[in-house]
């Protein structure tokens, strides 16, 4: 038998059912979920929706660290809804302001070896701990709460050897920004991207987090750490030593596929607009004018990161033309800035201390201004996802972005002309765990109510697939449409979050806005139906991306491929995901032509190919789908939830 | 003579014109201005429109503190432009950020001895450094930083004679409660609050600030305290001794009316919802349950004021239930409180620290849950000002709140059972003056262009009123008809503050939504008329409510009466107001109904009354104007701005 590595020992730890050969479906046991509030509040509906008495995972956290703008009441209602929700099914309650999930997670809550399921796609953030963390759609994350095992398809292990040690100016974000330089975001689809090899021990375990938190932008189905002799000292910074378990790749693993980085040939790299994956040299767009520049995020949430930003600034002065702004990750982290003085060295050299959240980095605050220069150390930079449409936005890191504060135009930091800070961290980290609030005892959690203000829908009927579908290509759309695209985060759509229907009215509305009213105009009579290229559906793990067109009357995506999580939702929520056997057969497709699909339960149950007929081309395309029978009667059911509805009738509840 | 106080006083060195006897129009030359974003917008582009080259009063500062959260790029974009019409008409700039205007202007700016006028209704603020600062509509503004002087109505002076010492638990937040506790919110309209008598001695100068701050809710023309110790000791801790100028009253000041306080009478009091008039001794009302406290704002800005907050939490925690929101006031005190650790037991304790500025005070983040009470340290309360509509929002002293913060109820801080702190507040602020930016040179000046993003526009042309009127009565309504009624405010129309065409489409849409393009249809033709009952334009001085629908033709307003603001708006924009000498007549007019004027300049140069025709209806009807001759050359050259360019043509200019 071959060495086995981390991740692969991970998987096989956790296996419920299924093989564990590539492309499988397999199901794994689900130890730990972590929920937000942009996902979490129709996680809780889908909760009371299965009719869920007590959490069943081992730890459930729900996080409020999205949307914390309270432009109206409907935001504190959300945040009243979840309380209540944690208090009602017993899980965990962070509160607002708290912070980061991701971050807070780890410091807090993440044991390696440990299955973590979170709706989120940068869970695989805590691959850092030497857990098997994967963001996965808010009603995956429901039923692992309720004690049902993940399903997906079993990915292929990719192995990337690090070697060397990071140069002075180099940091983590650099590595992950390597990766996505040399092969793009699409290269970890199916993927499970496995770090190992002797350059490891020159990062820390926020380092790491760093990498296996972008790692998302590779389109990997999560990023996997050894759990060594760094994680134990992360542990033990956060008084939780007794959490550590190793968990390590045995010398002679082998891997699906590899690669390596020497880390000391890592320079400084930023990704260009508007795309993780266009990935440059910093020196190649050095003296770019830039408006504004913001550290914080999931991307690059640690201590270092902003210790980094605050020395490097310290007796200086942002650049007059820069807003310069600071989202702290987490009152932890904010407290041990605050203990070691560099709060008050950001402040004192112009920077806008925001409250720890995700904000700016989902387009909630912090938008900037049409085509000025925004360098963020966040991980994505998707059109419109700042919450300006004709944005202008790169990703690059803390010492990166702080040398163009300083200078007002990109600056390779090795050029900035000051000598490398070296850092002094603090030993522990400030740890107060009053913030967050326990579940309570089963006999009190049992007579809870749900806080449900007016904004707070209950999940809208979802009827089953039609066995006829005839319908017109109401929007054609191109490659890596993300689920941004689809369902915008940002400050006006994020307060409807909880309101299914009136969110509906955001749906595409960044492509094309007259979209919501043409589906809408359609949803009773023959539907709709959406053509996409590759790689359909990347980014976040919104389900409400899935939810809001099938409410409009979407039945089916017909692409080139799609996104993992963005396929799993749709098969969750009952819309077809099929992709074309010939590419070129999207080129032959116009918006508005008619499509019929005939006999869908009878040709979707054999053969996993199908034809659809376009009435206007008078042409005939083949496609196929890749559901498994599981998700195949979840699809003609209408999604999950019907089927489980209907199961709970045929058993006669 | 008798002896006089210091608000005389500052009224007479700076009396251009006119005679100090209440109710007379005088005119005051203006040192120093103010303006923030929300209304500073408007003000640069008047001073685009009067072709100013550069600002001539002594001081003029543009602050941003308003609206900091940037949900898309109009709010970076209106950050832009006024940091660019700072350099072109050489203004100083304080950066997005730094804080709120009034704080901030009382620590970098404020000169005893001078006077202040602001486009903001809290200038007022100013008077704890025996300024006379007053806040008036933008356009007035604009006029003091072209030079112009400050016109307005000889107030009465209210002398308030301070006795004893505060005791513990109460605060300056108290004071200003107790004033509006006796005498509500309109006991100020038309007259200055003076400060005097021994008690002054016990309150600091930022004290000062809270009580001369909150007058405006007093409905006073401003509040002042004397230029004393205090204010030495304030600008001395701000490093500006040496801009000390003693201000102080005759020891035999008479006063037009009087009251008394002794301060160690007044207990902790609370404004109930939702006016800042409903005050009651907290006590009373102990035991409501709290779902948010808010400490911030420039109504308790001073860094005492946090640092007991953080002094009253360090070492407990915020109850589960409160959300525990700070706003810090400028940069400049959270980088003191951070320096002596009041940040730190502030994060520890479960707050969240926003930034600096207004935001939850004027409805920009924090918005509370419907019906769930809000104690907050702000100045005003009105309904839905928090951004919730059926808000249920408090107001009260930092004692009083934090008390709420910890117990998760209305708590008299006296009640807490905790002893009082004794806070050790530095000696010197950490006096930071980077972030303001200075005015440039005027050679640098003069090549500046305007940075006009696409949703800055420049303020539209203003014709001259035509001579005779013909023209349909668009929309009649009834009594009472606030600025917010005419021109709205809140999340969907405050973004365009700055691009009058299109904030012009919320013109009296919450009355008629078809207002705007009926409007519109009449514009270049007609023009149109609206005709008012009792107390038209009350509320909110906001000059859009007078600038829209001027750009949508609006030449005559006809009402019953009208709210004095407003009726000023009107005037200095160029819309006829107009009074029914018969009120009767207002019943007999029908909306559509034509209506005639003619022979305009002539008949209102002469008598201040003239007929109007019906021509639907053949009746005429009796109408009475009171503009000053001033105002009415004004009005018949399309309004004050037109004419100051006609006047600078007709020299030569």
């Amino acid at each position: 038998m071959r060495g086995r590595g981390v991740a692969y020992k991970l998987l096989a730890s956790h296996l419920v059912s299924g093989s564990p050969v590539p492309g499988e479906e397999i199901a794994l046991s689900v130890d730990q979920t972590l929920t937000q509030d942009a996902t979490g509040t129709v996680v809780m509906q889908e909760l009371e929706a299965l009719g869920l008495d007590r959490g069943r995972a081992e730890l459930s956290v729900q996080y409020v660290d999205h949307n914390l703008l309270q432009a109206d009441e409907k935001n504190a209602e959300d945040h009243l809804f979840l309380r209540s929700a944690c208090r009602r099914y017993g899980l965990w309650f962070s509160k607002p302001g708290n912070g980061v999930s991701h971050p807070v997670h780890m410091q807090r809550f993440g044991v390696p070896g440990k299955t973590l399921a979170g709706s989120d796609s940068h869970t695989c953030a805590a691959g850092s701990l030497g857990m098997l963390a994967i963001g996965v759609g808010g009603l995956e994350v429901a039923m692992a709460i309720a004690g049902e095992p993940l399903y997906l398809r079993m990915p292929r292990i990719w192995g990337i050897r690090l070697t060397g040690e990071l140069p002075p100016w180099s940091s983590a974000k650099d590595v992950i920004l390597e990766m996505l330089r040399r092969h793009g975001v699409t290269s970890g689809l199916n993927r499970i991207v496995e770090y190992h090899g002797p350059g490891l021990a020159t990062l820390t375990a926020m380092d790491r987090h760093v990498i296996a938190n972008m790692g998302a932008e590779l389109g990997a189905t999560t990023t996997v750490f050894p759990a060594d002799d760094a994680v134990r000292d992360f542990l033990r910074m956060e008084g939780r030593e007794n959490d550590y378990v190793p968990v390590l790749a045995d010398p002679d693993a082998e891997y699906d596929l590899t690669d390596e980085i020497d880390l000391s040939t890592v320079e400084p790299l930023i990704a260009k607009p508007s795309s993780p994956g266009n990935v440059v040299p910093v020196r190649e767009v050095a003296g770019e004018p830039v408006s504004q520049v913001v550290v914080g995020s999931s991307a690059n949430p640690g201590l270092r990161d902003f210790a980094m930003a605050a020395a490097m600034v310290r007796g200086r002065q942002a650049d007059d033309a820069v807003s310069f702004d600071i989202n702290p990750t987490s009152r932890e982290i904010l407290s041990d800035l605050t203990r070691m003085g560099a709060t008050f060295d950001l402040i004192a050299a112009g920077a806008r201390i925001h409250q720890s959240g995700c904000l700016g980095c989902i387009g909630v605050g912090q938008a900037p201004a049409v085509g000025r220069n925004s360098l963020r150390t966040f991980p994505r930079n998707f059109p419109g996802r700042s919450g300006t449409k004709e944005d202008s936005v790169w990703l690059c890191s803390p010492e990166t972005a702080t040398a163009a504060a300083l200078t007002g135009v990109i600056t390779d930091p090795r050029e900035l002309g000051i000598s490398f800070p070296r850092l002094d961290l603090p030993e522990r980290a400030t740890v107060n765990t009053a913030m967050l609030v326990r579940p309570l005892e089963p006999e009190r959690a049992a007579s809870e109510e749900l806080v449900k203000g007016p904004n707070i829908s209950s999940l809208p009927d979802f009827p089953p697939l039609p066995d006829r579908i005839e319908a017109p290509v109401l929007l054609k759309v191109g490659d890596d449409i993300s689920t941004d695209e689809i369902s915008p985060a940002g400050a006006r759509a994020l307060p409807f979050r909880s309101n299914i229907p009136r969110l509906a009215d955001f749906t595409f509305t960044q492509i094309d806005d007259t979209y919501p009213e043409r589906a809408r105009e359609l949803a009773d009579s023959t539907g709709h139906i959406v053509v996409g290229g590759d790689n359909y559906g990347q980014g976040s793990s919104r389900e409400h991306a899935a939810i809001t067109p099938r409410h409009l009357g979407l039945h089916a995506v017909i692409a080139k491929s799609f996104a993992r999580i963005h396929w799993q939702n749709l098969a969750n929520f009952g819309i077809l995901a099929l992709e074309f056997t010939d590419p070129d057969d999207y080129d032959r497709i116009e918006q508005q032509d008619m499509l019929v699909l005939e006999n869908l339960a009878g040709s979707l149950a054999g053969e996993p190919q199908l034809d659809v007929v376009n009435t206007s081309k008078n042409q005939t395309y083949r496609l196929r789908h890749r559901l498994s029978p599981r998700q195949l009667e979840a699809v003609l059911a209408g999604g999950r939830i019907p089927l489980l509805a209907r199961r709970a009738c045929d058993s006669g509840g």
